[in-house]
């Protein structure tokens, strides 16, 4: 079996949004789905994992797009280990078109692995006698930068406060991490899509959120143009604590 | 080509829900990518519809399953015109499991085609030349109930108000149709999905909602265990109107 997989998508019409191009949300659904897959095929994914009570935690997420599929277009997700540490492993992913092959953009992941029942990082090199070890793939090129220290100061400016419901909790029970991103995107309107294009997108991963948590966007521009966003989540019993933070970058659109 | 559309999928990790079975709004959403692709590529199409000004409208979507795909599992979705009068069109859907073929549940659908520019509706067996007649199957069985005509009275409780967001607007520029039946789930808690299965889910469009309206859920208890959703958009102007209504019928949990 081949180190890289290689999946194949369609930009579908209903997972596009109103400029006709995949939303992000669902090309992240995809990296992950993706991942799933690739970990299961190769014998270090979930199949493998949750009978010995561990599992795989998403630390760090970047996409960067030159363009995003658009409506009906065939694309392909090619996902690959590249390296292996005691607590991180790093996961690349080239999106491509399917008919050209020519690069879309790239996506960098960072995972930790726990124990289900403890909560506590495992050694990744040693987990499951090692099955993740064959797999890194050491000399292929992820030419994006690797994930940005996103900071967010205490002067954000709350500008949104979401509810977390039944939609937004994944196999795992907690808060899917791609709807963070969803969130983070619908603090923009319509017309800010209409004229711009979603160059990039960095998020860090804090915390699990549950049902019935609020999530509390708080939003700060940088001098550089890009928007960064805190997400905490308020607990039934009034605490509050971060659960991510996002840096969004906006190009003017090419459409 | 058959006249029958079969699309095959699998119940990705991240599009299943905490019991590990396929989200109701990603199932609603293959069904109506199924729709697009089964008619673009029979020449009735968006391709075909777009250039000439006309759009299929869904006026009533119904899904009945028996049981839902679960996570990793391969499922297929066949689609076909079971018939086609003057103003709508019925389209059925057959959901199987991939492996073994059981039946896994059947969809029903209204559409009707309108005007882009007048947004009347149009003469559906004339349509760019009657495109869509030679497809139709009669001979095909759906056994599911057709649409239930789903009333709500005055007296339904307003349970929910949510704002139309970016990631609610599909290509056609309106809240994408299955958005609806995910604001309706999420009526409903954790615990309640736990214990028991989606089995039916009818839901009647009456009109379209846009970015920056403010959805309004209406909920009420009918004698037979059904609940029936009646929402409403309320626009910036301070007007009120239902947009759709829905009623869904739990079954205790099998699972």
């Amino acid at each position: 079996m081949d180190k890289v997989g290689r999946y194949e998508y369609v930009a579908e019409s209903f997972h596009c949004d109103f400029t006709h191009r995949l939303f992000m949300g669902h090309l992240g659904n995809h990296l992950l789905n993706a991942a799933d897959c690739h970990s299961a095929a190769r014998g270090f994914g979930m199949p493998k994992l949750t009978p010995i009570r561990k599992t795989w935690v998403l630390a760090r997420l970047v996409i960067e797009m030159t363009e995003m599929p658009q409506q009906y277009s065939h694309f392909v997700v090619e996902t690959w280990i590249e390296s292996v540490m005691r607590l991180f492993t790093n996961r690349n992913f080239r999106i491509s078109d399917g008919e050209t092959g020519r690069t879309l953009g790239y996506g960098r992941s960072v995972w930790a692995l726990i124990d289900t029942d403890t909560r506590q990082p495992q050694d990744i090199t040693e987990a499951a006698d090692g099955a993740i070890m064959p797999w890194v793939v050491a000399d292929r090129q992820c030419p994006i930068g690797t994930p940005s220290r996103v900071k967010v100061s205490s002067g954000a400016e709350l500008v949104s406060v979401v509810s977390v419901k039944y939609s937004d909790i994944d196999v795992n029970g907690h808060v899917n991490s791609v709807k963070y991103i969803e969130h983070v995107l619908d603090l923009f309107d319509t017309d800010w899509f209409a004229g711009r294009d979603l160059q990039r997108i960095d998020i860090a991963y804090v915390a699990e959120s549950r049902y019935g948590d609020r999530l509390a966007l708080y939003e700060e521009q940088t001098g550089d143009g890009s928007r960064n966003i805190s997400i905490t989540k308020q607990t039934a019993d009034g605490d509050e604590a971060e659960v991510c933070r996002c840096r969004v970058i906006f190009n003017t659109s090419t459409n």
